[in-house]
């Protein structure tokens, strides 16, 4: 039984682009607060430029490409936390993050990619091109939270 | 009052190499969490190398190279977090850290270095001198954490 559920749950981590760290002897609890810590410093680096394409916040150019190199990085961690030992552990991931694992990997491969693309431009300093991959990036968090978080 | 509070937290955060974001409007809370989940990433990242040196793990040149390219990012991540207006939550951040600033920052500074140091040489390929990069940085988290956070 615990054999499979390593197995079942390495299965997993390959599909979600398993490579830091070794994490199938990993507790739940911590693999839990991994990934919750990795959601929490996207989202304070993410804060910041959230609304520089609408213009609730000014437009810093050097801020942007600070925040989306740490983004860029920060994009990578919370995947491997997401295994079905975690399942039972409450917190807002909905049942469909270890049911609908193929939709899941797809939101999060698109926000990877959204994010990378952003810390590419910020670094070119064209100020539309970086609202509009900033704006771009936003849609993959909301569309992923949408159909795989609790409100 | 807030005002002079805004203040000292700014110089505070000047201090400590501030840049990515605006926090002197963050709510201390939320400061206390963001610094926390950096530290847990740092944790989750450094845990699976830490042993290396000593043999207790294999020595695996791809994850070091790995881990230490994402600790060289985290690494700048806790400190701006550390700031006055957070030293009455909860945590297990001793006073020091808000009374002996100069020594504090000192040793966050010699934590970033050594795990640039490593991340630079886990490049390399040389497993001895990758192992010794491991041992200084695993230095630099016990003095600090030594002095400056509650066992």
């Amino acid at each position: 039984m615990k054999k499979k559920v390593i197995l079942a749950s390495f299965g997993l981590m390959l599909g979600l682009g398993y490579g830091a760290a070794a994490f199938a002897q990993q507790k739940p609890d911590v693999l839990v607060k991994q990934r919750q810590s990795a959601m929490t410093l996207i989202g304070k680096y993410w804060g910041p430029i959230a609304g520089m394409p609408s213009g609730k916040a000014p437009y810093n150019a050097e801020r942007v490409a600070t925040n989306a190199a740490y983004l860029e990085v920060l994009s990578k961690m919370p995947w491997d936390g997401f295994v079905d030992s975690t399942k039972d552990i409450q917190s807002r991931a909905l049942p469909a993050v270890f049911t609908d694992t193929a939709k899941f990997k797809e939101g999060a491969d698109r926000m990877q990619a959204a994010i990378a693309a952003l810390a590419k431009v910020s670094k070119g300093g064209d100020e539309a091109a970086v609202k509009a991959a900033i704006a771009d990036a936003g849609k993959t968090c909301a569309g992923c939270h949408e159909n795989f978080r609790a409100k």
